[in-house]
Parts: structure tokens; C-alpha cells; sequence
């Protein structure tokens, strides 16, 4: 299966050694996005990868390029365009420090500036067989959002798969007509997926969906009536838990007719941006290969475990590493 | 004479060792602006400067303002609000290979988006004894336009001096209309100024002044009319002079009744942004303590041609650096 | 409330990854020291905060200075004179291996050679409401200590508060003869204190007060008759706890009639450096915002665990952090 | 036209800030050859470019690939066996300090190692119009030199272009016998060949061809009787000037009926490594698009003037650089 | 008792910050191997140490050898032939991430090439009172392999005292044959030795010598049976254990008369490779002494979890951190 | 011949890339002083090289000594008491902006505190044949000022050769009676030495010697008088021309008959500080080995030339780059 996303390519500038921005003249600089993350992480896994998405026309546009190819993605359907892109500051916490994320300007970003008529949707469409659409787009902008649902469509229209990952930042969408708004982008597209990426809170606060979580049964209940509503396959996410002193991770898959949700295993953090992403990548992967859903979310989440321990965003596992962390998870040295 | 400036803080981003973006994963950070290397080179001559600009109320709003606080630069009249500093990439050059400036979007920034209102102007203009404000802008949009031709104004009715750099940039002002709205800008600024920054081309091209170059003394006639209209007491700029395989430099500065122009000095530059600040700091500190212009214009030309040498925008010179190059230019070792 | 303090600068040099001198030819440079930590810290709070110390008048001092302004302090009573800034080089720990210090230097250093008659002892202490001293000043050299001591007499004759921190270290102060000269000056600056931070071991082995720790009240009854004696407001500081394999730290705060320790809280420790004085920011703010004994001494622990997980001496948390810690201790992100 | 090139891909370890190995304990890393900096160059001019080549099948193999592909040149003939990558030190020198190569085991490395057997060569010729072999392979050991003769062969059996550098190190070829036998397998691959980078001392040395460099008309009778024995179409290369205190650089090519030789440039060198590459890349450009020989070796000469100023082997240049150098030599800052 | 090695000596090459080889340009650079850990280590510990080894003639070699200089080691029998230094790459792992090692090239290194003519081997003995001998040596090549056995028969011979270190790594040992020719140089090597480092595994699977481990005194008694066939008086080794989500060690030494086995330490690891030779510097420092069995095995772990705290192989610690580990292990901070 | 130095040890921090100190939190740390420039520059030669200094009792002399030891030094006489270690700081200049070095205290260093008690003179100069004296010894302290000159007078009495670098920097010395008393101690020193590296300024200014320098040939005399005086078998020295925008540097050298001058050659420097260090080694190296003058002072000029090159203080030049440089001066690369 060839797999493509759409999404938002950002500049990530990260001080060394867990410095402040005060402390240090120095940045790492990287290119992210739940796309790249997630086509990056697929391509490491031997996928044939595609991403749909606008760089600036500019130097910054050239490097980012350049950075994309690096990861095995396949760049035919990168435009570029305008003079911008989406950048974000990471300040990385330590201990009860917490990490400090600072976006810069995404609205009127080279990818926020893109119109529909500026992508090849048709095309791109044609290449892959599964797509990723990440919800950020649909609230970045009515450009973005626009572009989102009509890939979707197109998708669906021509017998791909559609995965679709929730991504809904409260913070982001907070004013109450935002909201309405962004209820209506949700329930347009969700027709059109087949896999999805989302928790308890999207489907109760974003889609008002009644979800009775009184008890583990009902719960799944909850969940198995908006798959059949939305005729989806697959719905999956992790949850995170904090015991003691000690971060926890485990992940739920469910199908129409099966509930799986993984042991929770202690998290050991680098940097914990992306790990959403790898986990993602590693149902996708589960799904493209028609494996069970057990051996899928096993090694989705294992996959996302390792992306904890990986600094950056972009999970450069390979199914060999997330093999021997199932097999042999006391290892620490390979040689 | 306490010197303020009206102008933008920018986030300048630069790969080290001369490498280009696609070559490195670090990149040096620093804050700057037209504004910031003024009052910041002013205030390393003991003057004591201040700053009226808007940046982001959010982490890089912090590191930035600690940044200006570390020039000496008196914060007060610096505001924090919108989540956006305008960014610029700066790929260095090295012999034949020009440095590459790319900007990030600045339309956007806080500074772009500040509203008069937003601005304690009055209070900043009672403390101040000479405002300069850099001609960027008045093109960057009309907020900013805006408040520089108040700021102008306010000043010039309290009998505060008032200074302004063309800065004019034909490449960010191509829209034909654009032109017109620009010439009309810098018109209604200019009455209010005492000191102006600008060169032949600013008046021919922008202001469309007539300027007989066609003798020295017919170029210096031409200055003079243009000095007499606006009743400017101080024009000051450099040029620069590409002969064989040198770079040099030169500049001058005209009142009313004199002319000076320096010689020559080859140029063995570092990193030459931000030189033209230096340059326009030298002559401000000549005018706010009564220099002749000979003496302004050498320690002007002198302290720019140390800017050259230092590595980012800032001039961190002092006066005894600048004395002892134009009193011992050969010296290259102090211990 | 303006606070002030008095103490030593000092420039401290890091090796980046732990990595120990003999394996590195890269250091981290930083300005530091007792009071540099308070103010700066105070200064992140939003307190008007001044420093009186000597610098070098040199490029290491004008380095300083930059550093301290960038902090917010108010550096008007910061004099430069003589050649030398006090420094320490840190080598980091990690796991079972210690952090090492390793000092340079200090009793000639501009600090301890600047005399009673270099500072604006009148002016500062005019200036502030509360002025911070530190115990090295006492034990530095002659010169230090009778400064400080002018320093908290001045003060507490106009009316000022003062606060001083025994930080008494015995390996400094191993001579016979230089034990009971300490003495005597801890007896002599204690009557014009109304804040102390120091422990036990403070005041029976140096001030030899006859402490009984049979019992916690007990012990509570020593500290309360020692606050008497000395007409001693408030008393704080903290203990570290070491239990099976991880560290622990819990705060207590006193009153003539009060009593307050907080719970132990693990810490993850990145650097512990500079935590004590990062308590001590945190219990000032309180004294000087009227705070009751129990908010102050769980803010001053909430910074000082927070301090604990930054680079560097400097805390430089805000209150918006602090408050964060305590109320959603678990947060590890914030976007 | 699409272009193809087999050679080694080595890593390259370079200290920062031209220090000397003793004097750190950094290295920058990157990934170079002729092979690559040939067609990464013209990826960055738009030409779809191929690498036939052997990695280790390793993590360093994987590096490697990340890099060849940011680079923008198709790997599908790259081939990842054995655990060896070539690999080189680069002590920058400066001024009278000569820059210092020290290689590291390059003849078990996975592509000294590769069989004939191993490579896809007859898919990878029929991908591809031309073909650039580098004269390293003939020497590197007699695997290699199969290969390159291989490719050599079919691609001029396929009416393919087949172009070849020289690139004789006498240093490397010492003994007696290897001389001849190096003499024979140039003899041998030169008749497949259209175009050639050599130098006068390259035909005279190694082939024993009769050079009369009496004259300039002398010397180019000689190389076009040569060109005619071989049918060679294009026959190009630099001149390096050292005259007074400076280093210049030349460029010639001819046919069988022109000769072209630029001026000479004075190079400001920051990095003269892949230069010579630079040229070839330039010249194959003009070659590819049916250019005159006069703007072919205009543009590779800028192309080599650029890539001297370029840190590392791979010329990341591209046509707007190289044309902006032509026709405005002197911008040294593009806003 | 002057202490000498022999060993191979490699390049270390590690990325900053545990990041992926594909996530950085910059690389850390260390000299290292068993033999340059051991005897480097017993230098800090004051004992006269020397490395027979060979070093390429080139700068890498000139390099290396200041390197182990600067760890204090007597190089009077180091040979400098041929070009290549065996290398490897370390990727280091965090959590459930995996350390990556990646070896170049080690059997054509200079250490691999260099034959038993090259070295001084009968004046190295007579300088030193006892040689470590890497088990690494017998699997490398026919060449290393005949230089240790020759060392440590001559040593044997001189009444030296030969310690060796088994260092079994069955990976690099994997054809059939290959393992029949390991096993008889071991049993070729083991009659010279006084001091042997090992595990269970190394006797049964390699020696196939018979281990009864049904029982602690079964298991005990195995070993030293195994210590009366060859005379040896020491046998230590470290074991590690994995419980719930901790990493634990512990260490055990054995004569022909004693076994000691020290409790378990948890280790908070930043660097576990070069652990097990501390270990192994720790026992021979005891033995060099005379020390009893229980104060060598307690010194050498404390030794081992202090090298696992330091970033590179070489454990750079000394006696006195040992000691203070040992008596006072809560101790964070030294100043 | 083995070459011994007396001298001071000190710490070097240098900010990178030409960066002032408030521009980066980042400094390369290196060893360097006289002393150790030139034995370790010997030592580069191939010259048993001994230091006799003091460095502290603390990691930082702990890691100073390793430094001593990779360039090859012997470290036998190196006394480790006292915690300091003189350290400057020095800010890299750049074409007209000058290097400015900042002096942390020197006379309370451990070699500023070490009495003539604490050294084993006596044995040092037994095991040298020639001893290299700096003159900052005679004017850091009386202490060191007591140590050089018995360790002149003990060589010279043992039949050793002296060697003597005046090094008088005016700045360092500027109390009237200073002047008297350093004439005398240098007086006191002259008879004892056989080779000196001074100026005409030296002579004049500090020994008020009589100089004629109305003529080369009346110059030469005035030097030969001084020779004759003390019985001074070399004089050496180098002068530095600007001409123009051109640096160039000559040496001389003159024995009791003879006056040999280099011509000037220009410099393109990278560091100039220790290059007057690698003059005197070349020097040293000459009269070591019974070269003649002609000879001596090109090598050493050379060696002088190539230090420009190189980063940091100590010449890490060899033999074979410095006859590279003689006889083929236009060398830029070495494969």
C-alpha cells in the first residue's frame, strides 16, 4: 500500500541540553508535522510515502525540501509557494519542569496561504492508496480545512482509504462560533474515513456524541455505535496516566466488533513530541498490512514508546527496533 | 541627550561557520532591527537610549526583551502583546558568494499589528530629547506607518529632534500604487526631521527630487535645495565602492553650508549587516553633543567599519574602540 | 516592595553533557552568586530589584554587566574597579557521580578587594525596601564583611528590612581563629535582621546556640527562643531527604508563633545549584507581599523544585510557573 | 536529460573553526564523493540524477542514504552490503597552513567490496542518457575498475553518453606494475567515452600521449589529435594560478574543432574541496542542454568559483546563483 | 607493580545529546579500546601504566597518541604503521531505546596489520610487573592473536604476571570453524595467566568446559575447578540484572579458596560502555596490592558504576572518588 | 639536546567564531603560556621536553597536567599546590577590530604563589641541557622573579645552556620603582644566559642600553656591544611591517660576528598569539642542533609564519610542515 498525508510541514527550533531561550545563542532546527511524522515514520518502515502539502518559495522552502527527502517521502506533490512557514519554539522541560511549546505565526504560513486549485489533489489521489488528514487543517484555516475535505472526498470517491486523526486543541478554537464551525468541518469529513485517531473527549466535546463511560462495557458501546454511525473500521488512541511518581502509556484499538487496549508500560521521556504521530504510523501500518488488531496496536504503541526516547518529532524508527523492544524489551546495547 | 527609537525587533536566525541552511541542524540566534542597533550601539557609547517597539507576549517576547535589557536598552516603552517577531534567516557569504537573507513573515508580527493606541507615545516622547525612526516602517503596513508619522509629529510639536532613515527597499514596495503611497508617507514625514539618512537614489527614485549629479558640486546643490525645503539641519550616508578585488567604504554628511566627505577605507568584513546602524549612530552621537561634522562623520565611519567586523546586526562598539582605530589603525592586539 | 541585595558575582564555566574538563575543550559561560539568583529571580516575579556588588572594569565585567541587566536587575549600584571576577568551574553529576565545584580565586576578586567607601551604600540602601546579604560576604575577607555589615546596620536604622542567608560553609572556614572571628560576626549582623534562612547545624555549630532536638517541639522551641533573642521575624530553609534510591526535599518556615514544614517532594534534578537561593526568592516574596507562612513556604519549595530542574544557578521561573507546579503538578507540556 | 554517475560515496569528518584533530573533539560529518557531489550539484540544478554505488549495510549506510536523497538524487541504485564506508579527515588549513587529507581504509570499504554481480547496471544505464564515471574507480582495486569499465561498456553499446574524469592521484599509483596496469584500463575505457575532464599532465603521464606544449596552438593540435584518436566530443578542465600573493583559477575546454579558455578568476577559498567537481557538473549541464563550449565553461568556472566558497564537497549551488555570479559579480548581500 | 596492556586502540565517534546518526552534522570524538581503559584508568589511580599498541602513521594516529598521553599513559611502546584505525560509532540509547554500535573496518586496521616483528615485545615485558591481554586480540586476526599469545607466554616466561580478559563476543565469531580455532586459542593463552575476567557462558559455551550451575556451590565449584586446571588465582566478572524497571549490578571475584559476590547496585547509566573494564582496573588494582578478595571486588564495582555515570569508554576516575562513593554514596554535590 | 622551560601555565577561553563575550555562552578552553608553547612545540619536534611550573592542587591543574601531557611534554617537574590558575580571556578580532585579551588574576595563581622551596631545581636543570626562561617570570612576583633567576644561575653553573625571552610588556610594569627593580632583576639574569630573544626596544627602554640606530650597520654594532657584554652567543627576535592593507613579518638573528634578516613576508593570520612563542622554538631548535644561523632563522620564521595559522597559542607545527612550507610555499592541500 502506498500511503500519503496532507498536513502542515513546521520549522521546530529546540535549545540544546534542556536551555532556556534565555540561556543559549543556539537552536537544533528540524521540519515536523503530524504528516511528516507520521509518512517519515512509514517510509522507515520500508512504505512507499507520499506527502501533500505547500513549502515557502524561498531558502527556508529549499531546506525543508531537502529534509523531507531525507526521510524517504516522495516530494512530487510538495508546491512552493509564498514566503512563510509554521514555526514553533520547543523548550524542553525536565522533571516536574513542563516542556514549553511557542507556536509563531501559522495562519498565513505558505501552507495556511494554499488553495485547493494550488495542489494536484487529483493526481496525489490517483498515486496512494491510503491517505492521512490530520484535524489540525481543519482548524488552521478556511484554506486548509477547504483542501482537507475535498482530499478526503476524493479519496473516498475513488475507493482509497481515509485515516483521519482527531488532533483537536481545545486552546486553539476557542471562540464559540469557532466551535460550531469546527462541529461541522468534523461531521463533513468523518463519512468519508475509514481509520481514526481520537479519545473520549473529541467524540463528547468536539461532536457532542453521547459517550456513557460509566463502565468499561458502556464505554466501548459508546464508541461501537459511532463506528457504525460513520461506517468506520478502525478507531484508536493511546491514554496516558500518571501514578505515583511514574508516566504511564497504553493504547486502545477498536473495530466495529473487537476492543483492544494494550498493558500500560512506564514511559522513560526524552521528548514526548511526536509519540501521537508514531503511534499512529504504527496502526496505519497494522492496517495497510491487514494485520490483527492485537499485533497492531502492540506495535504501534511500542513504536510510540521508542519515539519517547527520540529526540525531535519525527519517529525515525524501523520495524526492526520496534521487533526487538516486543521480544526483547530488556536490551540496552547492540552491537 | 537621551536618544529612543521607534522601530521593530527582529529574530535573526544564522547557520555557523558560513554553512547553508541544508548544512547544519544548529543555527545562532540574536534580536535586532534598525531600532534595537541603534539605541543599542548608543547606549554602549553611555548614552542613555530607549526603545519604543511592540513584541510577542509570549516566551520569544520574554527572551527578546531580556535581550535589549542586556544591550542597555531601557524596556520601558516596549509593549507585549499578539504572539508573532518578525524572523529573518541570514545564510552568511563568504568571497564571491553572497549572504542570503530570508525573511519570515513581519506583516504579522506584534510590531505589525500594533495599533497606535497600544503605544504610550506621549509618555515616551516627553522622555526623550531625539526620536529616530527607520523608514521600514512606513512600508511595513499602515499600523506602523501610522505611529511612525505620529511619533514624527508629537515630537517635532514638543521640539524633540527628530531623525529618520530612508531604509527604503524597492523590493518590498513593487506594487505601483504602493510607490505612490510611499512617496506620500515619506513626505509627510519629512517636515517634522532634523536628521535625515539617505542617499542620491532615495531622492531621485523615491521622492522623485530632482538631483543634478552631473558635477560634484552640482550633486551637493541639489542635496543642499533638498535640505533647505524640508529645513533639515543634518544628511548623512555611506557608499560603498567596488574596485579590482576590494570593497570600500566612504561616507559623508551635509548641513545646510557644508559638505564632508571621508576617503576610502578598504573593508575586511565579517558580517556587514547592521553597518549602516553603526554608520547612523556615529553621526547621531556627533549631533546630540554638538560635533563638528568632520569629526562626526570619521568616528561615523569608523564605528561602521567596525560593525563590519562583528559578527550579527548589533554594533556592541564602544567609543574607545572606535578612538583607538582612527588614532591607531594598525593596532590589532590589546592586551 | 523594591529589594535589593548585596553579594558577589561570579563566572561560572560548565562543560555541555556532563562531560567531565579533561573531555571536553567547550564550556558553557554563566554570571552567578547568591544574590545575583535572588534578585534575578525577584526580577522574573515582577519585583523592582537592584544588586550592589563590584564588577572587573573589563571586558569580563562589561560581560557581567550585560548578563545582569538581561535579568532584569536594576544594576545602578553595581561599580567596576580592579581586574578579577570571582569563578567556579562545574563539573555536572549524574547518577551516583557527584557534581564537582571547582573554585578559582575569590578573595581578590573586584568584589572582595572593592572597600567600604567604593559603594553607594547610602543611596542603595535609600533606594530599596528590603536588602538581601549573604553569609560568604562575612567570611569572604575583612572587606566583604565589613560592607555587609554597614550594609544591614544602614538599613535597619532607616527603617529597611533585611534578610540574610547564613550560608556558612565550614570548609571555608577551617582556621581556629577564623571560626570565632565568624562568630562575632554573625553575632553582630543579627540584630538588624528580620529574615534569616539557615538549619540547625547553623546555629549550634557556628553560632553555638543551644539547640534541643530531642523532640520537634523541642527543636521549634530552640528556634523560637533564638527568633527572640534576636527579634527575628521569619525563619526558613529547607532539608533534604535521601530514602532508598531517590532524593527528597521538604521546607519549613518559622514565626515566633508559628511552625510550618511542607510534605518531602521527590526531586528530578537537572541542577541543584542555585535551588537553595531560589527558596529563598520564593519565601521573600511572600514577606513582601504579606503572604501567610503557609502559601509562602509552598511557593518558595514549588520554585526551588522547580529551580532544581533548570540549567544553571539562576531561577529563572515566574510565578505563573510556580503556580502551574502546584496546581497541575502533573502537566508535562504546555502548548 | 537524465545523468547518472558511479562512484564511492566516503564520509567526510572535518573539524570545526579549522582547528587541527589534537585541538578538539568535535567533528562535522557529512557524506561526499565525486559521484555525489557530481549529481547532487545538478539535482540542485533540476536534472534528474542517478548514483550507482555501494553502501555498508549498516546505520552508517542508512546516514549515508538520508543524505544522498536530501541531496535530491535518486537512490533506487544504490545498494547497501558489508559494514565499511571510505572515510576521510579534512583539517582545514588557512592562509600559508596547507589543508590536510588524511584517508581511511578505502579499499574494503562496501563499494571497494562490490562485485560486478552486486549492481543493477544494465537497469541503471538504461534509466539514464549519460553516464559520469570517476577515474578513482580504476584505481581503487580491480572490483571496482570492473564495474566502471562495465558501465562504461553499455552504456555506449546503448547509445548512452559516457562521460569520464581522469582523476589520477600519482600518490596513490606508485608501484612500478600498477602504473601499467592503470595505463591499460584508461586506454581501455576510452573509447566508450564523450566527454573528458583531464589535464595536459593527466595524457603526457599516465597515457604517454605525445603533448607538444610548445605553443599554445602546439598544445591544442596535441589534445585534438588526441580527441580525434578517441572520438572523444568534449575535453574540459581547470588551471590553478599562484602568482604573487594570490590564487587564481582558469578553465578551458575544447572540441574536436574549438578551444575556449576563460580568464582568471582570483578565488577567495573557503573550502576547495569538490570544486573540480563543480566544473565537471557545470560543463555536463552545457553538455546535456546542447549549450555553445564558451557559456558551458563560463558557467562551470562560476559554478567552481562558487563551490570554493561552499563548506564541504557537495556544490550546493544552483543556476540563479551561478547566473546572478556572471552577471552581477559584485552583490555580496541578497534581501 | 607497573601495569601494561595490549590492546587495539579505536575511534569513537558519538552524536550529541543521544541523537540519531541521520539527526546531526556534529559528531564527539574519543580514543578508546579495553586495553586504553584500563591502563588509562589505573593511571588516574597513580600506577605506572603502559600500552603496547599500533597506531596508524598518519595525523589520526599522531591524534591518537596525544590522546592517550593526556591520559597519563607511557607510550614508549607504541608503533605507528600503516593508515587505518578501527572505529565505531555510538548512537546512544535513552529508556527503552537501544545504544547503536556501528564498527568500521577493525581487521585491516594498523592494530590488525601490525605483525609480530613490528612490536617490541621482550622489552615491554621486562618494563612491566603485569599485562592485560583482551580476549578481543585472539578473535581479531590470525596477526593480533599471534602477538598475544606471544606476550603472554614471554611474560609467563619472565615471571610476569598475566591477567586476560575473555571478552567473548560471539557475534563476531560465527562461522563453525572459526569457533573450533577461538576455543584452542583460548586454551593455547589460559595456562600463562594469573588473572582471568569472565562469565559462566565464556567457559560452557566457548571452552565447553563443564558448569554445574543447579546450585550456588555447584556453581562454585565448577569455577574452581576451572581455576586449579590453569593455575589461576583470580576469576571475577560482573553480572546484571533487570528487576521490575530498574538495571542492577553486581560484581563477584573468586580464588582458588574464595568467592565473593557483592550486593546489587541500581545504576542510573549514561554511558555503560568501558563499565566492565573499571571493573576489571578496579580487580587489578587490588591485586596489584595485594588487597583481600572483598575490598577488590567492592572497590572494582564502585569503580564500574562510576564509569557508568561518565560519558566515552575511558573511566577517568580516581581512588579518591572511589573511596567516596564507597563511604559516603548520598553525596551529590563536592565543593 | 633536551629543553627544558620555566614558566607559567595559564588558561585560555576563547569565545568561537570570532564572537565578543556577550554574543555567546559558549568558550573553547585550552592550556597555553610561554613555557609551554615552546617545549611543547619541541616537543612536536621530536625534542625530549621538560616544564617546571605550578599548577593547582584541583581538577582544573588535573586537567591542565593531561594537556601537558598529549603535546608530549614531560611532566616530571609539574608541582600541583594551590587552587588558581592564571587565565585570560581573548576575544579573536578581525580585520580592523583588534584581538582584546582580558587578564583574570596572575600573582595569586598556584605558579605566582609556588616558593623556590616547592621546585627540585636541582634536578630539573641536571636533566636538561638547555633551559628556556620567559622574562614575565622576573615581573609576575617576587617569588617567580626568585625561581628564574636561580634556575639561571643553577644551569649556567652546571655548564647548562640559558636561554632568556625578555617578554617585557611596558603595561605590566609602569610604578616608577617597578622600572628600577625590573632593569635589576634582568641585569642579574643576562650574565647567566647564552641565547636571547629581545628587541631593540628591550634594550633601549628596559636596560637602557645605548642603541645606534641612525644605520643598519650602527644598529648591528649596539647589538654586538650587548652581545660582547654579556657574553651572549644568540640574539634573536622578529619585527612586524604594516604596509598598506598589508601584515608581513621578518626575523632576525645575530651572533657576536654575524647579522642575518629574513625577508618580510605577509601574513594571512588566523591567531597570532604564541607565534613569537614558535619563532624562539625554531630558534631553539637550530642552536640545539648546531645549524646555522642562516638556516635557524628561516625554519623559525617559518614556524612563526605557520602559528599564525593555527588556533589557540601552542604551534602544533612538526618538522616536515615547516620544510613543506620552505621549499614549496604555494601548497594549499595534501592528500
Amino acid at each position: 500500500m502506498k500511503i500519503g498525508a496532507f498536513g502542515e510541514v513546521m520549522l521546530r527550533l529546540t535549545p540544546p541540553e534542556a536551555l532556556l531561550l534565555e540561556q543559549t545563542h543556539t537552536l537544533r532546527m528540524a521540519y515536523t508535522g503530524t504528516g511528516v511524522n507520521l509518512v517519515g515514520n512509514l517510509a522507515h518502515f520500508g512504505v512507499e510515502s507520499y506527502l501533500l502539502t505547500a513549502l515557502p518559495d524561498n531558502r527556508l522552502g529549499d531546506a525543508a525540501l531537502a529534509n523531507l527527502k531525507s526521510l524517504g517521502i516522495n516530494t512530487r506533490y510538495v508546491i512552493q509557494k509564498e514566503q512563510h512557514i509554521g514555526t514553533y519554539f520547543a523548550e524542553m522541560g525536565y522533571g516536574v519542569r513542563p516542556t514549553e511549546i511557542t507556536y509563531q505565526n501559522r495562519k498565513n504560513s505558505s501552507f495556511g496561504l494554499a488553495m485547493i486549485t494550488d495542489y494536484a489533489i487529483a493526481d496525489f489521489v490517483e498515486t496512494i492508496d491510503l491517505v492521512h488528514i490530520c484535524g489540525i487543517s481543519l482548524s488552521l484555516n478556511e484554506h486548509s480545512a477547504e483542501v482537507a475535505i475535498a482530499v478526503a472526498k476524493t479519496a473516498h470517491e475513488q475507493g482509497k482509504k481515509v485515516c483521519f486523526d482527531f488532533n483537536f486543541r481545545p486552546s486553539l478554537n476557542q471562540e464559540p462560533d469557532k466551535k460550531r464551525v469546527m462541529k461541522e468541518r468534523y461531521q463533513e469529513i468523518l463519512p468519508y474515513c475509514n481509520v481514526i485517531f481520537g479519545s473520549v473527549r473529541d467524540l463528547s466535546e468536539l461532536l457532542e456524541w453521547s459517550m456513557d463511560v460509566s463502565s468499561q462495557s458502556a464505554k466501548i458501546r459508546s464508541f461501537q455505535a459511532f463506528l457504525s454511525h460513520y461506517q468506520i473500521e478502525w478507531f484508536a488512541g493511546t491514554t496516558r496516566h500518571t501514578t505515583d511518581e511514574k508516566k504511564q502509556l497504553s493504547g486502545y484499538l477498536l473495530s466495529p466488533t473487537e476492543w483492544i487496549e494494550t498493558e500500560r508500560y512506564t514511559l522513560d521521556s526524552l521528548d514526548r513530541i511526536g509519540a501521537g504521530d508514531a503511534f499512529a504510523a504504527g496502526i496505519l501500518l497494522g492496517y495497510s498490512e491487514n494485520w490483527s488488531l492485537d499485533r497492531s496496536v502492540e506495535f504501534a504503541l511500542g513504536n510510540s514508546r521508542l519515539a519517547h526516547t527520540i529526540q525531535g518529532d519525527v519517529p525515525l524508527t524501523t520495524r526492526k527496533q520496534v521487533d526487538q523492544l516486543l521480544s526483547h524489551p530488556t536490551i540496552d546495547l547492540n552491537r
